[in-house]
């Protein structure tokens, strides 16, 4: 079994590697607040193992540049001043080569502190949270590239093995599930985060899940039936962000007649500009978005209950860049984890007795439960490993780069 | 018993008479885009009437004026154009005279309709559920108006008599209930909306429920122990306005210092400018706000299901234009209907198996599901016979301008 | 001949004739920012005699309500703090009768003052300051008043009686002018404003200026050949407004197709909704636009100072609420006076050696020369006796709601 | 003398060392809509030979990279589309390399054009016109990066050498002028650019400018005298900047007491911050800021015709990163070209007659001459031989990224 050293070691390789394919301009630029460019996930993340573990516990602590405390902060209030977030791509200093050496630096140090504190499990919890940290930035990583990408005219590709056409999935079926007075939330096995705590009762009457995600080419069939005309399938706000022309179609489709299509709807993926696959599940979508593709296909999206009570038994898959499509020969809940986050009704909240922990590691997660929504499951970005059942992602109901998808319920 | 006709007028004429202080400049301007003026109010609770229950119904209907169905139409897309929300303020025609006169017009059409057709379930129905709708613009004409008095350096007061102080409450104290498997929702005796149904089974975990709602001197004095000045009280995106300094006390409280004050807080209210009474609840506070102050109490604001198994026994108050204090002989749940809205931290979504209305009458709720949270309970302002306990009121979690208070819970 | 107090009730009644038509609402509502609503300039141009004339030199002065030094302030800084310009149309209160007591309590003092004080140099050119200010927000009342009633889906007149068809005007053709080293600015005769001061030595090239206004049928023929779509023809700033929307046609005009129009282009005026008059001169137009319909004539806005070196002996005509026809009898410039307020290429800027009054009363002018543009001669909504060669009228270069025209030059 | 093909690779030249310093992520970011990066300039200024001289010119000619007329066009609405000017920092591709390979074939092109065509008047005449544009934006790629540089709180230096005191400059006197009819504009040898001509009689009033530049002890002085307090000062536009806090020092001072200093102002320079210099010229100033100044000192802003008459005569200073202080020995009118770019009072406009080029190259100049301010001069930042007497620089009034200082007149 693999040593914390081990995983520690793999975990943050995996973030260099991730920026391997990458030019130090590409590592710098950021396309909008939301995004973070991949240097500064770099930083941020070693800034996390050096203010919450080395900083408290190493003898003769000492910063590796002081003014990184500030500049790599993305929001503990706990821990003092932050760069303003808007202004990450302007960093232009440290280069991508001192980011380099700051985590080489920190890396060292931590394993050093690793080894000399054998059996302290106060450490390993701390660590094993910074590597969970991590690996959710490396999903941001990718989300936050694909995104600044998407704002070149030239559609550079981030791997350049073009995407292949996917088989047709089966048939979307809506499996039926008993529900009844269920137990909801992480059940104690293994590494899990605050906001998936405590492990409570929640009632959950009878509902159906479908067995796969919506595909393109179902999606597609909704643009082109209307449904981004007709008010009656939007909630006030999504038509609001429609009717202001914000929301048209997926984030990276690119409509037949724009300039760089001819006839065909394309999609911008991290392989660049493909046509547009039918079989793939549609994805960087708003809640907005699935909310009116459910409604006009007379199903709803599944609350996050429903979602964890399905989903306790499936199998995940994992190591795409874009989502996979659903496998013919599958049954049962298909595209679980892998494919895409998916969109669930509920917002995003406490659990009952929810407890964020004392000091500034506690603002992980417990000061953004308002005006959130809940997704379920794991996208082909996220790092094998880290996709569970009880896992809550969060985004806001308009939030689109991220791969978010629709699963729908009945 | 009263006839429906009987109370048709005695609605009808109650939105009339709350106009009835007023100056026709006062029920014209508009404050903010979320705030409507009372002119405005007088004449689409009348459109809600005549669009929905003369026009498909009336023989040989004609409109009262063509020009009404987009000026005074709300938000149903059903209906056709709207007139733009933050224009409202703009219509100095048609006059308070001539609102004046289509509401006659109108109500004299409809007495003629209900005359027409007795024990018609249908109309009766939709007749009720417009007086439901013109009693929810009864409460928004006076808090509208509030907030429109508020600009005025003057602080113009509504009515004229001040207000008294009040007693000193009972001490606040925390009333335990057993919850468990619990059904939610309107019973189905008598009127509601349709987002109070179906009613449903919920599991409720043990809790308890302040005995009364939280005071402008408990508030004050989160106020004085720097409750705005640290950040680890506060939903991120509730420090974000307090940083900005949209957030500094309730919306209605002004500073000691400020221009209009000696030394003392006080409270602009629709008696005019008063001393704050420690005495009464606080009032016109965000989510936010509400939240921050749970927690610095360490205790937290209730879920709607809790709210609602609480105060399934509790009686009414009504009539007053400003809260009330709590009556210090009371015991059990005080201040539940008639004194403030209280937040509750459940965002606003579907009960399960949720279906509105089919037709541009099905946008009365729904489409509103998302990023709002949840008010129960009744304030001063509701008109009376409007309160009860699956009553689910709404706003976004930064609205102030309605009368918003604190119940905790833990 | 006029005493001054004859023309103070003249000039003081003519502001209460002109609101006279309106309701209470009408006068209390404000369409945007930049413009106030009439019961506000009824109040403003009060409170400039009481501020500045009375509160200096009235015994035992007492001003009739504290609040409205602040209320009733525009801008100037000297004198305190001022009711925010947005929030104007909040006023409801005082109303518009507490204002008429108003101006007849500070009428009456002012009557008396100037009756104790005859022959009193400085006061009566204080007092000529306080009628020209007076007369300049006469205009206003007008302008801004037609802003808030084309803003109703109603377009509710201002005057009932409908606008009449004019007589084609003569043709257009360059009246050349020698130039030369020029005096420019107010001469001494009679009332100005400091702004037209001190009268100065300027060169001026020979030029030529167009014999009268463009009318409608012209500026409707640029639109028609597409001077809206073409890029070449618009400083970067105004293509910038067109691209966005800002900018499609003249403020009022509604294009055929547009709900209120069957097939031909409207125009809202202060009449009511009229068909667009070919006729008459084309008005509330933008510098922008000006420009570019001068520049697609093969032709040019003039300078202040060509302007004014054209027009020392034309004359003047007044009294209308729209813009008359040029006349076709008429020889040499035409419209330079009473009918549109004429774009200038030339800047707001100081005459050379220009100062300021010294305290508040100086920051009439000076302090708004940055980033606007000179109008020259004056508009069917000017007061009569107000024009003259040497005026100096000024807005910024999108502003459209004044009566502004193109007078083109070569 | 020099061959246009010498100084055609020379002044390209230039443009590549400037960035020398650099690494790929400072060329890349922008960090203001109205600075552009690094390699944007680069690339532009080498896409307007390529558009302008070799696409007309080139037998055969096929673009560098077809992409590329979008991606590096500005502004210049007749060659077609243009990227976002905001997302220029976005352009992550192509890589610097790849924009130095692009500058490398363009020039390799353009010199054997050059070679083929000797003697070709407007060819020659063209691409003067390039390296003059590219002279500017050689300028704008050191205030640009300064301003990205400034925003990154460790205060990178372009240029490691240290800034030296200065020694005291010599009092600041006013030199008189006669004035009289004067010729204004350029005379016709040598390069100018369309903005400068014609050449064209002008009146100028008798008048002083001061001596030397208003030096950053003497703007101290106004600041700690209150400056930025007193609306009497400004224009309304400025004073509206200062109570929002936009305004409160020059650009790139950093105020006693801020994370960086102790106790003393502190000024970013491209040398890395430094202490403040007391005796060199103040810079980075707005207009507002600058004529505010003037009228504390009871002085004004020079007109650009007076300071074009009085500075026919100057001799010229270059190649400095940091405005010089004057030389103690000077005398006549010093600092006139080479320390800061000096606002007037002028806004910006056509002199009579003016006529810009056909075609897209006319868009170089006249559309912009509308609510801009001309400065006159040339700052340490302006390349040598690029300075004249004529030369008409022009910003809106709130700029201040620029090497803006203050000349004094009277």
């Amino acid at each position: 079994m693999q040593t914390q050293v081990q995983r520690f070691s793999l975990v943050r390789d995996r973030s260099v590697q991730l920026a391997a394919p990458l030019s130090p301009e590409d590592c710098c630029a950021q396309s909008m607040p939301d995004a973070s460019p991949v240097k500064w996930h770099l930083a941020h993340t070693t800034w996390f193992f050096e203010t919450f573990v080395l900083e408290p516990r190493e003898a003769g602590f000492a910063p590796f540049h002081p003014a990184f405390r500030v500049l790599f902060n993305s929001y503990y209030n706990g821990v003092g001043a932050k760069h303003p977030r808007a202004q990450r791509g302007l960093l232009t200093r440290p280069s991508l080569e001192e980011v380099r050496a700051y985590r080489f630096d920190v890396d060292a140090r931590m394993v050093r502190l690793l080894a000399n504190h054998p059996g302290d499990a106060a450490l390993a919890s701390l660590v094993e949270l910074g590597l969970q940290h991590e690996q959710q930035h490396q999903e941001l990583m990718l989300t936050d590239l694909k995104h600044l990408l998407a704002c070149n005219p030239l559609a550079p590709a981030y791997a350049n093995d073009p995407l292949q056409e996917a088989a047709p999935p089966p048939a979307l079926v809506f499996l039926p599930f008993d529900g009844g007075l269920a137990e909801i939330g992480h059940d104690g096995h293994g590494f899990c985060f605050d906001n998936e705590l405590p492990r409570h009762r929640t009632y959950v009457a009878p509902f159906s899940l479908a067995s796969r995600l919506v595909t393109n080419g179902e999606y597609r069939a909704f643009i082109e039936a209307g449904g981004y005309r007709d008010p009656a399938l939007w909630l006030a706000e999504g038509w609001d962000r429609v009717a202001s022309g914000e929301l048209a179609a997926p984030l990276y489709w690119r409509r037949p007649g724009d300039d760089s299509a001819d006839g065909e709807w394309t999609e911008f993926t991290l392989h660049g500009l493909s046509p547009l696959d039918a079989n793939r599940p549609v994805t960087h979508v708003s809640l907005y978005e699935a909310d009116a593709y459910a409604r006009w296909r007379g199903a709803r999206l599944p609350t996050e209950a429903e979602w964890e009570f399905a989903a306790r038994h499936a199998s995940i898959e994992a190591g795409h860049l874009h989502p996979a499509a659903a496998d013919a020969a599958g049954e049962g809940l298909a595209q679980t984890f892998g494919a895409c986050w998916q969109w669930t009704s509920s917002s995003y909240a406490p659990y009952p007795g929810y407890a964020p922990a004392p000091g500034a590691i506690g603002e992980y997660n417990g000061k953004f439960m308002v005006n959130q929504y809940v997704l379920r499951g794991a996208s082909c970005a996220t790092p094998a490993g880290h996709a569970r059942a009880s896992y809550r992602n969060f985004f806001p109901a308009g939030a689109r780069w991220q791969f978010a998808g629709i699963r729908l319920a009945q």
